[in-house]
């Protein structure tokens, strides 16, 4: 792996990318920690993307030698803020059969039956994968919060459910990176403006967007409240600028590469006789 | 898209790739119906990438505007005949949010309590989505007769069973793609040499291959007799000579890419007045 140096960056992602009390003082288009512009950080992400790869397989492997250890990436952001287009391209660098993605919608009516952790739990990644959450749990606390979907006193009780819940996943071995992707209004409005221009666009683009954008400012401090009462030592809140996308997915993928690099997964030793094994082979012709 | 003649493809693979009665006929190391070697047939599979990820899209984008299609990829195969790599190589080029993957191991107590379809059904392709089952439903009819893993009126039945569950499959709108990647014995032997000989491949060893090894004609056999029971118009049995592991997987991904020209996914109307929704916007503002 090149060192830190070679990859533009001037301190670890995890440091520079930590959520800030504020939003208001994060600017979406900044690139923090990151000297290069976006030739170099193409050259990086591609350079980035076989890492990941690797420590996937790596990581996959170290869990059939027993080890625990499982990632679990929480997207969270404003619609246009480019999850989706995290998913693709980040991930999609990567073994699929590693993966395992799930996108969190509206609550079905059985999920709505059920406590709001109901349906995350089955969805947490097992030992040796990576887990992607394309919107999650955090819904339930911020258009749960915006849009009044329970009573305040529930909102409330749910800070305090997923602080829990992450403790028990940190204790268990899923190691979190929980990234709100950070856009401007301005940004939102180009994205939504494209989708409304290319018809292989429109079906991206649901009316009830513009519902939400109007209570952009109340989202906003959905995400500080939610920011401020669920990060903690052992799943900390990751803040992304994202109106340069080839940043988004830059610091994204750093943060996932950083993740694994303290996993360090090793290739399992073999657990059966290897000369044992090869004179098998040898003697089993057809 | 381009024309087939530039892709160095001779024919459909469709067409060419049909199960033929007997295994014995195809040699592992052939290439039916593609007259490049490995250099074009990587450049090939470069672009042949490229087109899948926008047919996936438009599949998928289909779909939201109501069509009911989706591909499932049954892959089937002996050991290290690369089912795996298939999977990575093929469908890593394509967006991660768009593909279901499921690999079925040996069933497990409370699937083995149910019909063998019963763990099967909840893994079918979504509309719009490509699903792909790294071994599937067939193991059933394949080391369950070699193993006698079920009494044997019980192995005819499942061949029954499974014709009229790809049938409904079908009439639901699953495209099936049955292929069987067909590795000569020899092959197989330098591939677990080789995960004998990496330390980093000793995970992927398990010493029951071996067993199996020994089995191998029974196996063909069993592959001979499930091909001809249920190779049916709606879904037919592909076999990829698969020593080439470049050829196998550009054959795969050829069906894919024929299937989805078949399947011809377009762009869904918008559902909304663009217009409208243009000045909504415009007047959205923070």
């Amino acid at each position: 792996m090149p060192a830190k140096s070679q990859r533009n960056w001037t301190d670890d992602a995890h440091t520079v990318l930590r959520a800030p009390a504020s939003l208001a003082e994060l600017d979406p288009r900044d690139t923090p920690g990151y000297e290069g512009r976006k030739k170099e950080g193409r050259r990086d992400f591609k350079a980035g993307s076989e890492q990941l790869g690797e420590y996937q397989e790596r990581l996959f492997a170290n869990s059939r030698g027993g080890a625990k250890e499982s990632v679990l990436l929480v997207l969270q952001g404003m619609d246009t803020s480019g999850k989706g287009s995290i998913v693709k391209r980040v991930m999609g660098a990567v073994d699929p059969q590693g993966v395992t993605l799930t996108g969190f919608g509206a609550p079905t009516k059985e999920e709505l039956a059920h406590d709001f952790l109901w349906r995350v739990r089955p969805r947490v990644p097992e030992p040796g994968m990576i887990g992607v959450f394309d919107r999650s749990h955090y819904e339930d606390v911020l258009i749960g919060r915006v849009r009044e979907l329970a009573p305040a006193e529930e909102i409330e009780r749910r800070y305090g459910a997923i602080v829990d819940f992450e403790q028990e996943l940190a204790d268990s071995g899923v190691r979190l990176v929980k990234v709100m992707l950070h856009i401007s209004p301005e940004h939102q409005r180009e994205r939504l403006e494209r989708r409304l221009r290319r018809p292989d666009r429109y079906w991206k683009y649901d009316p009830s967007d513009i519902d939400e954008r109007k209570l952009w400012d109340d989202y906003l401090r959905a995400y500080e409240i939610a920011i401020e009462r669920t990060s903690t030592e052992t799943a900390p809140w990751y803040v992304v600028p994202a109106d340069r996308r080839w940043f988004a997915r830059l610091a994204v993928q750093e943060l996932l590469l950083e993740t694994l690099e303290a996993i360090d997964p090793q290739w399992p030793p073999a657990t059966f006789d290897v000369e044992a094994e090869k004179k098998r082979l040898a003697r089993a012709e057809i």
